[in-house]
């Protein structure tokens, strides 16, 4: 049954537009990432917001997480946390973590004014430097929460652009690395944790369906792959003597594009999405090319059906072109399912609220992943139009938005009933 | 019929072991770029033995080709010129120009030592930066000489790695570009041009010949192909919204390695060597890739045909991947033909020296090129061990290296009978 409790679409709207200006660019992207200018003057904001706009009490934690509550909780349970990220990829859109923030946001003020009592605390939180950033760590803030990355590994990551500590730069946003184990979230300390994000995909979209339950984060799965011929010259190298790397590499992008057409591959994402050759000049025949492979499927078993079919393929261009071809893992995260408790919870919501009963497996990495280390974790996606992200034409039409904080504040009503 | 004259094998080897330790680097390898102070130090190398060992008159032109001659001739014909190039590719070989000019100095010093009178004053030649430099030209100092740069051009050319203008670069090495249109040569100012040059490549090597004459230098036509498809996410953009500009690239390069393997394009060699992609991240895919195509014949009709087959095979690709691709043009260089009386000489001699009547094109462009704009131009070709050029492991034999010298020689002796 739906709630008698709506949102204020007017201010969460508003909200939105006036932390999209924080950061814009002329092209009309956002460029908010960790540490910059923007990120700082994101966080003022929300803080300010959230203690002047909410009452809220304000905490920053070692890696500069942003987390806030009422002052005084008349219940002794563990907290449920909702929330998101304010950083953006350079040139990003306004939604992306923004969206999940501002939702989290409006559903706690929306009870506060209902005084909506609850068995549980609502805890906000906006964690630190969530997208591929120039410090090449992403999701930083959970893994830190979660304990994947503490402060010895801390210590050792610099930007790649500018030399900066990460320390220094954590230390500018109100953190402290060194302190940076205090900021570990003792498994089974919060009851559960749920986050809005838009899709970034065009399922919803294709669908016409405002909103799913997210099943399971996708496992992502990288490797370098790298490929030795021989450089020569372009003009007097004839066919026969050419061991071109980039030939080469040409075969593996199309083994690994043929990856995602075979249908025992169904919802395996198989991409090469950087390249680098040597000597990389218009007269020189290619003599070494290094791919980056991006596999990701939320299927453990597919993924090792899948690099096995792969590993196979490169060994025939290998032996046929007399190359090497050279594979070293670069990264394997799990796949990580979302807690049942809490997809039950959102699609009952999202059918009380008339939407369908819609379930999705996350293909990008999110905060989510880490935090259901800790607690049964869960996420609410949102459509996201033409499935555009991580760029200026990200869009979720307002109606949507609506909708899904509609599902989100029935479905924290749930879960207050249903969690420990 | 051999001639009576032989080269000093000792005198020859004994300088090239001399020149090769300039700009030598630790891997064995030559850096002797234009304008460095390996080149420099070349360049006061050759003048001093032209000057001290030849007793020749040295002179520097306005682009800073070094010529030599001896300071009287008994006659009032045009000039035989003879030389290549002192200057390397980095990490480059001590074969790859060095040899052409110090064979020319053997043979200049065999005859002046043996006192044989010929109709035809020689003049010896070291080009000016003939290979590809960070200057971002190759052959210089014959583009200059053949009126192919005027000073208008020059003064715009600047390092690309150090920012100093060429301008500066040539004043430092006796030049002045100012003066450039004065180093311009009159059309028919020469009798004739031949230079020494080691194969490059691989088919001298295989057919255990020493030599050949050039019959014609390859034309060089290069283009960028620009592929512009779709950035988009790794994770959550599945195939069929995918506009993956590596694929396409991928496909686009494995086209463009079908044509040097049609039967038809015999002798067409087909390169991609440089690849960008933007934006060259691990989790996105590649929305732009912009590729470099080399594609030398020494047949324009061949060529013609090659690019109307490469045209299809892109115009098919875009389509069915619905990217766009571009082309534009980069540089076009006509094939050019050597001169048929110093093609005749050089096999004649070759025959007389026990070796085979052998002809080949020249799959790399060379300073000859140019001079054939102005003279009778020809080019003598030694082998290459294993084919290897422009690295450390470039080499010739030392037999090879002997023949070649006696045919030169001989080669000379006939030209300087046949040439006007």
């Amino acid at each position: 049954m739906q709630s008698k409790y709506k949102i204020n679409s007017a201010r969460l709207m508003g909200r939105l537009r006036s932390l999209s200006k924080i950061g814009q660019n002329k092209a009309g992207g956002i460029d908010r990432q960790l540490a910059s200018a923007a990120d700082a003057e994101a966080r003022k904001w929300l803080i300010n917001c959230w203690k002047n706009e909410l009452g809220l009490l304000v905490k920053i934690d070692p890696i500069a997480n942003l987390w806030a509550e009422a002052a005084k909780n008349n219940t002794s349970q563990k907290p449920i946390v909702l929330g998101s990220h304010h950083d953006t990829v350079p040139n990003g859109g306004m939604f992306d973590g923004a969206l999940g923030v501002l939702m989290a946001t409006e559903v706690m003020q929306t009870l506060l004014e209902n005084q909506v009592s609850l068995e549980h605390p609502l805890r906000l939180v906006s964690f630190t430097g969530e997208e591929p950033n120039s410090f090449a760590v992403s999701t930083l803030g959970t893994k830190v929460l979660s304990g994947r990355l503490r402060t010895e590994d801390l210590l050792q990551i610099k930007d790649r652009s500018t030399g900066e500590s990460l320390q220094n730069a954590i230390s500018r946003l109100g953190g402290d690395i060194l302190q940076a184990e205090a900021a570990r979230l003792p498994p089974d300390s919060i009851a559960g944790f749920l986050e809005c994000h838009i899709e970034q995909g065009r399922r919803l979209f294709d669908r016409q369906d405002a909103v799913a339950a997210v099943t399971c984060i996708t496992g992502i799965y990288r490797e370098i792959i790298t490929i030795i011929g021989e450089a020569n010259h372009a003009g007097t190298t004839q066919l026969e003597n050419r061991k071109d790397a980039l030939s080469a590499a040409a075969e593996v992008c199309l083994a690994v594009e043929d990856i995602m057409r075979n249908s025992d591959f169904e919802d395996v994402a198989a991409t090469i999405g950087r390249i680098f050759i040597e000597p990389n000049a218009s007269n020189i025949i290619p003599g070494t090319a290094v791919l980056t492979l991006d596999l990701r499927t939320a299927d453990p078993q597919k993924r090792q059906r899948a690099l096995k079919k792969l590993g196979e393929s490169l060994q025939e261009i290998a032996a046929r072109r007399k190359i090497r071809i050279d594979r070293s893992l670069n990264l394997d995260q799990p796949e990580m399912p979302m807690d049942s408790v809490i997809i039950e919870s959102i699609t009952e919501a999202a059918v009380e609220n008339g939407e369908n009963n819609r379930l999705l497996v996350s293909m990008a990495g999110h905060d989510a992943a880490n935090m259901a280390r800790l607690t049964k974790a869960g996420m609410l996606f949102v459509q996201s139009v033409d499935g555009y992200s991580h760029c200026p034409q990200e869009h979720t039409h307002e109606a949507e938005i609506i909708t899904a904080a509609n599902v989100m504040l029935d479905a924290v009503l749930l879960l207050d009933r249903r969690l420990a």
